[in-house]
């Protein structure tokens, strides 16, 4: 056998391990894991979701908030280099690999190499978070277009004109641009009543969730509100306004939830 | 014991069966599917996902294409009239509940009955499809902003105007449409140049996924190559364009992909 042919290359694949409980993963993006002998994660993949894989070496990579592109680069190289070495090769990545993921960084890395790779889809965290407070993204007469959209630029910079016309919108990573992102979409023609709600850290046990109106989001209230350290979306639109069936949902100050009657 | 404490009311979990393969559920989902005593399903859901729940009474409710009202209301007692007779009714959707779902009116019936319910999301089919055709719906400097969106109405009545501003767009049940939905794209400013991807039964047997323009999209080209029969997406933006490392993919006149060689 020559070295060359020793050197067998490895599968990779790319699995989406949902908005953050364990148990929201794919049954097959759990098998897989339990089948891989190295895993590649994010910093917010939890520990409850990596005890799908206790048989694999754990590589922690990436950051919570952003990446460089010099990290990017890394992560890239790490994943190919690891193809060479292992034959079955996990890259697990919070939410949708798809979206908001920077797949195609990876993918264009591993394609480059000739490497074999497949991507096994994952919940992501707007419509976890849809599921958690209990409210559709789209309605019937009131909704029928959802935009997934992130605002990570500088304040001044904040562009709302492409999100407005959707019914409904999912900011990911707009924490610090919420109060800005709101007045933007006032200015462009949401109604100031319009539902805007903050959901954090969706399906974990630091979930918490708070509607405000496009107005009180516009004035700070909502970026009062949130915890600088936990992962949120903003979540903006008429679909996720009460039903008059339902028992409105608060958020004390101790992070739980308290239910009064409408 | 008094007939009224004899006769409990059950809860209730609607569950996102996801986008066809079985293995594509969340681990939540098959686990509480196997703990059910009733299931509505939808004609989606295929024997392979209900052979999560062997031990439960099977009830076939919904249409494939499209709910009139009335079956939607017959749906929401449906569900209210087992929650009375059984303590674990699932009501299982295709998809994911919270998009497209219809779940808004199925909430208002569980509430408005006084019926305690959750929510367990499932994979929406344009995730699942930019996995199975490994194109990222975002891509860093092409696309920020992803829309899902319905343009069920009639052919004269399509709008486009509040979807065109996404980068990436992806029409759900936009088959009928798809000439007039890109042809309008066009007009309103969309380069006709613009990768526009038709994938049908994403991640089950029948999969098949062909990429377009969107000039070739309006002349009707889409339309001809479409199965009448099986569900499909329209995926529209730049970030689905190929990547200068991988094979182009090609499915032939039998359904089958083949690759060559960018």
């Amino acid at each position: 056998m020559t070295p060359h042919q020793d050197k067998r290359t490895g599968r990779v694949t790319l699995i989406g391990a949902g908005p953050g409980a364990a148990d929201l993963i794919t049954v097959r993006g759990a098998r897989l894991l339990g089948e891989a002998q190295v895993v590649l994660h994010d910093a917010l993949v939890s520990p409850e979701m990596l005890a799908w894989c206790p048989q694999a070496q754990l590589v922690e990579v990436g950051k919570r908030c952003g990446q460089r592109s010099t990290a990017q680069l890394f992560i890239n190289r790490q994943i190919v280099d690891l193809a060479t070495k292992y034959e079955r090769v996990v890259r697990l990545k919070g939410g949708d690999p798809m979206l908001f993921g920077r797949a195609d960084e990876e993918l264009q890395a591993l394609e480059a190499a000739g490497i074999e790779y497949e991507v096994v889809p994952g919940i992501t965290a707007a419509l976890a978070a849809a599921s958690a407070i209990r409210k559709p993204l789209t309605k019937r007469g009131v909704s029928r277009s959802v935009a997934f959209a992130t605002q990570a630029k500088a304040a001044d910079a904040v562009d709302v004109e492409a999100d407005v016309r959707a019914d409904t919108i999912v900011y990911y990573m707009g924490r610090d641009q919420a109060a800005n992102i709101a007045a933007q979409l006032i200015a462009h023609g949401k109604p100031a009543s319009t539902p805007a709600w903050v959901v954090e850290a969706a399906t974990t046990a630091k979930q918490r969730s708070h509607q405000f109106t496009l107005r009180q989001m516009a004035v700070g209230e909502a970026a009062a509100w949130m915890d600088p350290v936990q992962p949120s979306l903003l979540m903006i639109g008429e679909a996720l306004a009460d039903r008059a069936t339902e028992a409105v949902e608060e958020a004390g100050p101790d992070g739980h939830h308290h239910e009064r009657a409408a």
